[in-house]
């Protein structure tokens, strides 16, 4: 078996169709008749894909470890089991109405990954590790990212383990009932952490690109806003004896996409939830309820976009309720794996470019406990978090050979300085 | 007892307690724990305050008959019984969360008038009658204005007894259960016909006014729209990427209020009902529903809105579909119906000025067969269809002094050329 050499493996190449197949094979567990896949965290489903890839794991030699929140790490030693892992992972629950790529996607490539170096008889020096995060999606418990959340300390396992789905079955119990409550254990160290998604966005498909080197997860500040005017008839109402809230809100959805716009490239604004009262034909709103969200690549500029947002809403002509209800901080990746991920890509000659994360993964809270960097890859009309979601074959082997360079860089990196301190 | 002459019955006035005192009885009748009414068209408490009615009515010597649409008319006879009636009335059916005065006051101060002419033993040379027109709400049964529109011919009888509420019972089935499935007549003819009415807007209490000389009623087209943009993840899409219909229903809603008000002083523009898809805080919106209602006192400046609306609509950057789903001609009410409205506020020396109706009422169908007027008293914040409505006794009585004069002015107009072919 070989120790690896960086110039030797550069030709190393993964098998993109065992890739799709094993893609296609996990998105049988919970398939729907739209060609989606609904395999909600911690169902039954769930507990199906999980023993698949657990049996695939172990399938390529690695010794898997599940634990307390249920999160699964499958582990390939490496020539020095001494040094934190280079691991690489994301998950497999999806939304109600989700695709066969989002997530699962990130799992298998890593184990495709392995399965090449297994082929080739290659050996790294730091161990490698796949890990699949429980309940990324949030759609049955929240809050979303939860695995990755607890392990990266965002917030405690007694926290994650207490919440509750709609029907009132606890985390705790849904982990006990497919039987994934592992041991509780502190997070181990990580060497460092790459993930693969499909982009969920547009960005690649418009600019015909292969490759989106992730620089970092813009931050978001989300917001609930009510605009409180005065429910009237529309016939006998004049116009300027009218109170419209929906008036209001009009120039505030305006105001939004403007705000965001003059905070380019990476500022976003949305208005996507409204809830009109009393919502009647015929009746003039007396009160509107809308959701803000921002997002952009750093605190200095979210808080000019906030500054604005709540500078319009001081000037209305009714009053605005403005409530911050969610942030999360900007997160950039660690440059040189970021750098990385470049290389990689232009070595194995795929059009790349820089690209940004503006929903949240996993590797965003890896990101706050070890160096981490994304890999993104295309899909179709930047679909995602539906049944239609799709991605090319070769877009999904070309991430996939970025992800085996970059591991392969990772794990045989000489250790710097204090690093398993 | 007296015939009518004028200048000798200048002086009658009704009795305002007395009237305040039928309003609240009357308004027993469903009353809600929060000072409102609930006495849907064609129920047992529709039946219970119809009763009410007709026990009053007899109660004043009036014949009372039913229609086959369920309309009661209360006849008090004339010193001339081959001459049309003069009429008043309105409705008793109310919206699930209504108020004591839409409707009731113009059916009671109908009965009121009778009251004061028998108290001062007047008697008219036209006969009198009021009328209580079934289902004028259309909260339970649609359409609208049900048994004025039967009695004017703006749909047939047929038609309307075939229509069903939520729970399938139609509305044959539902006059029959309370009894007043009256015999099939045809229409009969009316010399003349005055509603009484809250104002149901801010108008007169705005300019500090007691009587509104209604001139006629708005024209009303009613429009459902919809936007059909590309539903999209919330952070992973740039702005100049997106196809945000809720953006395009933005500048809708502010256009839709910019026509109006270019349509001054009679144009009306809302937009009341919004529905958002897949509204869900962080998907940039796929697709906005949303209807229009236009208003205005000519079909020329209605023509003038809908050209603007569609023109905005071709020019968007998204598709937008719009269908016209309801259209009422404007109707003006009979110029000298209205005078005499004018000159017998003027004459009792109430505060007054012209109004226009916006909303739809008995009284618009009535003109389609009748020379028809209006009166509107102040309603208390402009609000109406609501269980704060509320009113002031002397703005009531003051209305009703000015239905009593009118009443009494048309009953013994001298009858002109052809008027009883």
């Amino acid at each position: 078996m070989q120790v690896l050499d960086l110039p030797a493996h550069a030709g190393l190449r993964v098998d993109g169709a065992r890739l799709w197949n094993s893609l296609m094979e996990l998105a049988r567990i919970g398939a729907t008749h739209k060609g989606g896949v609904c395999r909600l965290a911690l169902t039954e489903l769930d507990k199906k894909g999980r023993d698949l890839f657990v049996a695939w794991a172990k399938g390529v030699g690695c010794t898997v470890r599940i634990d307390a929140i249920g999160n699964i790490f499958a582990r390939r030693a490496g020539l020095r089991d001494d040094r934190p892992p280079v691991m690489t992972g994301s998950h497999i629950d999806t939304q109600p109405t989700g695709g066969k790529f989002d997530g699962n996607y990130g799992v298998l490539a890593g184990l495709e990954v392995l399965r090449t170096l297994n082929d080739n008889d290659v050996r790294t020096v730091a161990p490698l590790e796949v890990a699949v995060w429980t309940n990324e999606e949030g759609s049955r418990f929240v809050p979303v990212m939860m695995g990755s959340g607890v392990f990266a300390g965002a917030f405690t396992l007694d926290y994650a383990l207490m919440q509750k789905d709609r029907e009132g079955i606890s985390v705790r119990d849904a982990l006990a009932s497919i039987g994934y409550e592992g041991e509780h254990v502190a997070a181990h160290r990580v060497g460092a952490y790459f993930e693969a998604h499909i982009e969920q966005g547009p960005v690649l498909e418009a600019n015909d690109k292969v490759i989106g080197v992730v620089q970092g997860a813009l931050g978001q500040r989300w917001y609930d806003v009510t605009i409180e005017g005065m429910e009237a008839h529309a016939g006998p109402t004049p116009m300027e004896l009218r109170r419209d809230a929906l008036l209001v809100a009009a120039d505030l959805i305006r105001e939004v996409n403007r705000i965001a716009i003059s905070h380019a490239p990476h500022g976003r604004g949305t208005v996507g939830w409204v809830d009109v009262h009393p919502n009647s034909r015929n009746v003039i709103p007396g009160r509107v309820k809308l959701t803000v969200d921002f997002r952009a690549a750093d605190d200095a500029t979210l808080d000019e976009m906030d500054a604005a947002l709540r500078d319009m809403c001081a000037k209305s002509s009714l009053p605005v309720a403005v409530d911050e209800v969610v942030y999360f901080a900007p997160q950039p990746f660690d440059a040189s794996l970021v750098d990385s991920v470049r290389d990689s890509a232009n070595a194995l000659a795929y059009t790349s470019m820089d690209a940004i994360s503006g929903a949240g993964h996993d590797a965003v809270y890896l990101a706050r406990v070890a160096p981490a960097a994304m890999i993104f890859v295309p899909c179709k009309d930047g679909i995602s978090h539906n049944e239609i979601e799709d991605a090319q074959a070769d877009h999904l082997e070309a991430g996939c050979n970025v992800l085996l360079q970059v591991m392969l860089r990772a794990a045989n990196a000489p250790v710097q300085e204090g690093a398993q301190a």
